[in-house]
């Protein structure tokens, strides 16, 4: 919570994502003008006290000068769109944060465009998901040093708080604000090129569990039944693999006093609470775009990625992308030795 | 802490892990025999309340029978030495108890060569590290139901308890072991396949963030200059590389709302507020033993693990066992381009 | 061609493999006793030249001491089993080769088996699929050296002969074995370790084209139409890919003057050629056994082989057998960020 | 060889590669004119027959209307500015090919820019290193068609020839130009694209050989003395690790009648026979550019390629450039367990 002065934001798109981050903005005494293609995503947010706007100009006179808008739109062509109309109604001097999913490239694109009329631009990475309204977001920034200083207060309420977490041993003195879950990372785009590591190493966490968990999943192997022909590997010890283990269990063992404690343990734990063998999923995996960049970003500088580049290259699989590989393969196979694909 | 009656437990091996469970033990009111090849570190237990033997055959004779008694040595040859000499000289319904990092293949192993002799052994992973004295430690654990139910005085003392965590959304009713923080896997080797397992999930968070570290740490590659030849790759967008992170920040940020939070992440920050560039390190990573495993599970039941191999292979090579397949990559490249290997 | 005298050699095993040395062997002047399961398949050789027996005992009363017995029968239980009847039947001093695809391991055990009776065991790592027959077989041996060199004449016929590559550039002198086609690798094992490697190797081949294949097939993916979403990631340059390439003929250019000249190119130019799509395969990718076996023996070893295991992983992934994992990542998107699974 | 009309081609670069394909183009009798800013690589190919000049505007003047220009030159900053030179000093119809391994997102742009003053330009992925003057080169060709056409002559007589390998089962009727050796691709960038994957490939097979030859190089790990402590990791079967094979013997015994035929094997036999253990390397292995653009169009594509990026990421690793993130594992281990690193 801000120890500062309240001010006043503009939020444009009222998705899961802004939509909340206003409600926790307002919870602290802050003013929000709120914008939204879908003018009941605004009524909402009116109910709740906000002030709405159902045109970007409408939106644009409600703000005082200099103005703060956060963007909260999907990445790529839509938040391109919106900056872009926006930086031909905005003055000098006012701020547009985008608190999106945006490339950071796109970021010193957009600060270096809108710095020909004055007016100052803010990448900040969010994360939190769903849960961020209560737990706070960790707010990852990029942008001049002076315009970031003045929105404190702005991050300073929408961070977790100090007292989120112990404080790491061999910290002392004043609390930083990267102590309280902000942090000016540096210059235009430094916010998403932080928070995009943060969803790419996300990735490879969730690998590490999802794989894990399959492992532990299909320790029954030795039990199966396995036909013995030149096509198929045999499994060599299946003495070794006979165990039933409930992994929605072991999820849980492991949320206490293990070295794998964290939030996402946590949540899988919950989902497999619910449904132990999560049929209700196929398995397609979805990537939105920051763990791709976070590879190329390790490739552009030389440095070796393979855990975060595997777990990326493993939902693309999950989608069947590797379809036409694995037919060459088959054509290979048949090639030198005749084997016809097993149904 | 355990609300059931006290017993008693023999501990083979007090290293920081073994004298740390024993503390844990007397704490919480159970009596402890403890034996060390080390006397002093038997010496320094015993002036802390637990009853001291200076070799077996005395831990042996001190020990009320049935005996419980916890083996905690390296994994391998010394923890099999121990099983086979405890083997000669102890009774029918004795329990050995192996805490160690034991590969579960040998648990089953070791339990049904003391059958014969009617000796009980239980398997038990135990993660917690240095830390688990005061947060209790996470146990895994395989054998005989009655065998473990006997023992759960032992194991409810152990674990963190229910209280460490929050209780995972979709659960009620009455707590179940889990949620203490121990959980009976299956039989014999369950524990260790399940401990190991973690362990592998482990190596690949703890990748996760290193990569992602090291590609915050090189975020500023944009800024060096480079030569161009044909034997180094351009980087194509030197604009896009220019931020000089502080990587001990972000680690801190991380820590309060975002997907990443995890106690390797708190460790991580502490390390990096202590020492931001980790100059003290040579970045020669030891593996011992259950990452390796994993994924040799792994390619026996035929699931992928990607990124929990890749976790293991950046350890290999970490340490130069490389070295002789980037010669052989080096002879390729002089062969069919005539290049030299850059200094 | 063997220019030494021709030898007497017994074959198990009829198949695709069995029959092709058959063949080559009686081209080349060796005398031939053939058995199999299958009579059919005994009686066509017989046809062609051999002799033929329609059981184990007859098989062994037809072959003059020492007796060589060469076993192709698919690895695993039922070299394991002909192995064991075999031991029962033969007189010391016999040789038992096995030409299969058995695990080293199976080697040394079957060697030190059999030398208690007095029988020789060979291990035989057959390279050449069903075009052996005419390119020659490239073979790596192991076991004792004079029992190998005894079967230099078999050897000799059956490798692909020293003309069938240039000599290699710093080779001087006398033929080595190596340049005709044939190793004697060490003791027992040695053969199929080697045999089992260049099959490690073969796979990160294949998935090396296969997955450059793939990319080339997806170069138009900037011309697909995609839908923005904040579950998708957007093509950030789909200016760069709008390209239509034919990989059938992208394979063949690549077959003169280039650094991928090798002969699983030539197989894959051969398929693509007859079937540029490869509709006829669904790509559902078998593993045989020493893909996993050489990744296990480089996590043995200690050195890393990210290639060869990733490889190996995708093939377990082209069957599916990644899908628990797929279904854990759903499960933990949903719970951060409220994904619901895209069709 | 050519069977049609020679015809003129200016080459500027003269290094290892120009200067063969000037040489491959003078035997054939195609007439050059050379330039190359270190005076004396001109002067060498003028007593070879070339007509040399000294400088861009000389070398120009000397050229037939329209001009055939082939650069032959590092990629990036030096093609860029050699492109734009001669924009400046060429007429409408002339025509710049690009040789060199440019990215191919540099000819879209070069192509629009060329265009502009009516100059053609065709890019074209030259493989053949060292040993095309002999072998031939492969081509792979992008631009518009008429202008590609045009410049046939050249193509024919750089490509390897149709006899440089036997036809391909399935193919029939008239020679297609892929056959010969050369391919027109498709548009701006196609040529450079399938050259970039062709090296992306290359990289994978290169890793699979050097990873399998380094497993049979460690193939001894077995009969090696190692200390039992919790640092390190057990060879659990030392057993089955106690050969000493000589790899440069099987590298040439693979070379006939095995799955892994191919010119990178033939180099790397070569390589072994000259030097088995390779001590005049370091391991420390170069990568050029193509590598990294494969994984970043994989990834931009969508497509899996796990393979060929653990290859192009194990060339960072030789170079030390995973030095930080092992440094964060170490300190992570420390933090855990009060590990400290073993030297």
């Amino acid at each position: 919570m801000s120890t500062q002065s309240p001010m006043q934001l503009g939020m444009v798109g009222l998705g899961r994502m802004g939509a909340n981050i206003v409600r926790r903005l307002m919870r602290d005494g802050h003013r929000c003008v709120v914008y939204d293609l879908n003018a009941k995503a605004v009524d909402t947010l009116v109910a709740e006290g906000a002030e709405g706007a159902y045109s970007l100009e409408e939106f644009v006179q409600k703000l005082e000068k200099p103005r703060h808008i956060w963007i909260m739109v999907p990445a790529g062509t839509v938040t391109e769109r919106t900056i872009s109309t926006l930086s031909e109604i905005l003055d000098p001097k006012d701020v547009i944060i985008d608190g999106g999913n945006s490339y950071y490239r796109d970021d010193i694109k957009h600060a270096e465009a809108l710095k020909t009329k004055g007016i100052h631009f803010v990448d900040c990475g969010t994360s939190g998901g769903v849960w961020g309204l209560e737990r706070g977001y960790c707010l990852m920034i990029g942008g001049e040093t002076p315009v970031v200083e003045h929105l404190t207060p702005i991050f300073e309420t929408l961070a977790p708080g100090v007292q989120s977490a112990p404080r790491t041993r061999g910290r002392s003195g004043e609390i930083s604000s990267e102590e309280v879950g902000y942090l000016h990372c540096g210059p235009s785009g430094a916010g998403h090129f932080v928070k995009m590591v943060h969803n790419g190493i996300e990735y490879g966490m969730m690998a590490a569990f999802a794989e894990g968990f399959n492992i532990l999943h299909s320790a029954n192997a030795g039990k199966q039944e396995t036909v013995a022909d030149a096509e198929t590997a045999p499994l060599v010890n299946p003495e070794f693999y006979r165990y039933d283990i409930d992994v929605d269990k072991v999820a849980e063992v492991w949320r206490r006093g293990s070295v794998v404690q964290s939030w996402l343990l946590d949540l899988t734990a919950e989902a497999l609470a619910e449904s132990p063998q999560l049929e209700e999923f196929e398995g397609r995996v979805s990537d939105s775009g920051e763990g791709r960049w976070t590879s190329i970003a390790a490739i552009d500088e030389g440095v070796p990625a393979p855990v975060l580049t595997a777990a990326l290259y493993s939902r693309f699989s999950s989608r069947g992308l590797d379809n036409f590989a694995n037919k060459i393969l088959s054509a290979m196979r048949k090639g030198f030795g005749g084997h016809d694909e097993k149904k």
